[in-house]
């Protein structure tokens, strides 16, 4: 039986502001950091502990990460960054107001672009200053890997190489492993976890800041998952990210 | 043409009480943290970048990375920890204040203890509470590899393995690489490269949080090194260093 932890980053300026994030690096609010350290508050009274801790290339899932081992004190932990833990990149929406969007293009066509499986928003022109393939922390990478644009299911084929090469080999091996990520990077991996259809997959969200604990058996199949602390607060959470961008 | 940066932490807790640290886990001071996001603006201002980070598995030294990064807008950078950059091992004198030392033994033995390339400080006993062989961090090392006591010879020869097998390579693969450390395992290291004398290193301190840049050629010998910032601040720095400790 192994246990693997899930922690989507605390609240974000963006997330405060109602914007589309994606692949902007957006930081964390005061809320924010307090979830972050209290994900690892509960941590430590549960008695978790880490080999190694999984995280994406964006400062409010690694700054989530940091302030949760610090309060761990496991502030030695390796580290492991990745892109394809990254948020899902939200294309030419980044940057602009939820409920604004909404206003303009209907509650409908913004659920579609926040929640289809399979419709991507509109893309990013690669001119647009908006548009990561400069950036320097995916200077290593083909362009044509640094998106444009994304639907869930373009996160999951990219999360999925990150789960089958690194995080599945470890946790096979034995390590203890804490993945602090994004909204749709963990909603991609527990789709594939729990093999959730990509109609029922619309519905599902992640809170803030609070462990989701995934028990897996032997062959890494979930037996069952909760979050950890109260459980109540978490669903008010997630309910209150489903209606992020409500007009 | 190699340049390598090494930073020891910034002002820690026992080093405003004039404590002997070691190995015990202290936090910075708000100095401390000041100087570490000064030693990550000096970087950004000369526009450095690195490919990895190396750091102890001390706190003070990693949160010191982790200002200096976060500075930087380096978040993401792969950090890899080890205990083999930790702090000399003070021994029995951990946790126990400098002058109080001074006092009780005179200048010229607790010089001896600071300084002396191979004469350690009294060891601790096994089952001193100080003894950090029962801390998680260390649990997969032979209880052998934790001392109980160091002078700097013994932190040079743990320190190099690291060196060699970890940094070294890693420089000679053209990653740029930033170290975030202590005043003597910085020291173990700057004696091996510089090929300074057992007596000469006594004389030789490292200030707390100045970017330290060492140009390497091919080989990795050293062709110059110098002080990011002002000179002469590094010097008085290092100066107040050496005064640590006097009666």
């Amino acid at each position: 039986m192994h246990k693997l932890v899930l922690i989507r980053h605390g609240e974000s300026t963006w997330n405060l502001e109602n914007r589309f994030t994606g692949w902007t690096d957006v930081d964390l609010t005061a809320t924010g950091i307090e979830q972050a350290k209290n994900a690892g508050r509960l941590l430590r009274a549960e008695g978790y502990e880490f080999d190694i801790a999984y995280t994406s290339v964006l400062k409010r899932a690694t700054r989530t990460l940091w302030h949760c081992l610090d309060e761990m004190d496991r502030t030695w932990l390796p580290v492991q960054h990745s892109w394809r833990l990254n948020e899902r990149h939200y294309g030419a929406l980044q940057g602009l107001n939820k409920a604004d969007m909404a206003k303009q293009y209907g509650d409908e066509q913004v659920l579609v672009w926040r929640r289809s499986y399979d419709t991507p928003p509109p893309a990013l022109e690669p001119t647009d200053p908006r548009c990561e393939r400069g950036d320097i922390r995916y200077a290593g990478l083909d362009p044509a890997q640094v998106p444009l644009t994304e639907c869930l299911k373009d996160t999951v084929a990219r999360v999925l190489p990150f789960w089958n090469e690194t995080m599945a080999p470890a946790i096979r091996a034995g390590q203890r492993v804490v993945l602090a990520a994004h909204g749709n990077s963990i909603r991609a991996l527990v789709k594939y976890l729990d093999n959730i259809s990509d109609a029922d997959i619309v519905g599902l969200n992640i809170p803030n800041g609070i462990p989701l604990v995934y028990e897996l058996d032997a062959e890494l199949r979930p037996v069952r998952h909760y979050y950890l602390g109260d459980a109540e607060a978490a669903a008010r959470a997630a309910a209150a990210v489903a209606a992020q961008g409500k007009g």
